[in-house]
């Protein structure tokens, strides 16, 4: 079984328009993803940005959890957020992948907006395969990934589909059923 | 094929104590549980409140995105806040259901601590059933629905299982989950 890990991606993304940006770090990402992250057996959650204030934060929020009252209050959230490292941009996540995992990772990229790609039933025996390396998984904020982001993946999974056209779920959302259709029992 | 509606319950539920509790309205809920309600093809969302003051906080939010800025800042989201109504009990929630569909509609009740429930799988072939009435899915705030809101459930549905033991999923990501593995494809 290949190991799993996610990196989500605040530059570079595109906004509404299209236009290349760098989105700001939600508190609340964190702490959904980390926790869907917890459940579906992901390795590590890379949070990559890069403006050192932006990680400052990122620092702050999981910190928090970790001390005093928010350490008592609730564990089961501290558990999910050490699964987070807050990197400067994607070299530094595939690296602290290869670190973790011994091994270098498959790039997948993933977008609302993927006309080919690999669907989730074949990526799933992949990642059951003995001899397949880690995968790590790119996530995009805001609008979704710049076409940069693509370039550097090996591979690219399919969109995911709901009932008709409309396609506009949260990254949060997106997150947990792209976990839950490659690790879901 | 029967119809689809959820209800984001505030009262009753528990906290991490199991002591019964109102919690409070989340913006975030609303937007992401929106979003994902529209991308699987649900028919309203209703959002369950019993103080007058977090409805008025609920219509908010959602008025905000109905004038000016932010329509035409992000109409896909306005097009996702459409499915909400804000409603004081889950009475008013199965009269709304009912209106809408026609037809008294089978309650499912969610947990992440469901021990027994229909499978996911048996939910999506009851769900593609011409004769199936409506189905309305309570999901829990804070730390999951209460007792009371089981008992008024005519069916439950069994927990979302991940890769180990933890379960620990946002309610945000839990109602994405459930909604992919209803009708995603």
């Amino acid at each position: 079984m290949a190991e799993i890990f996610l990196a989500l991606i605040h530059h570079p993304v595109v906004d509404r328009n299209g236009r290349i940006i760098t989105s700001a770090i939600t508190s609340l990402d964190l702490h959904d993803i980390a926790r869907s992250s917890r459940t579906y057996g992901v390795r590590a959650l890379y949070v990559v940005h890069p403006v050192a204030q932006q990680r400052e934060f990122a620092r702050g929020v999981i910190d928090h959890w970790h001390i005093g009252h928010g350490r008592s209050f609730d564990s089961r959230r501290v558990e999910a957020l050490d699964l987070i490292e807050i990197v400067a941009d994607l070299d530094a996540a595939v690296a602290a992948t290869e670190r973790a995992a011994g091994r270098r990772p498959a790039i997948v990229h993933t977008s609302a907006r993927e006309k080919k790609g690999m669907s989730f039933a074949a990526m799933r025996e992949l990642i059951a395969q003995a001899d397949t390396p880690p995968i790590l998984i790119l996530l995009g904020t805001g609008f979704g990934l710049a076409p940069a982001a693509r370039e550097r993946a090996d591979l690219a999974l399919e969109a995911i589909r709901g009932a008709g056209d409309y396609n506009h779920l949260s990254v949060r959302a997106a997150a947990s059923i792209i976990l839950d259709r490659l690790r879901g029992r």
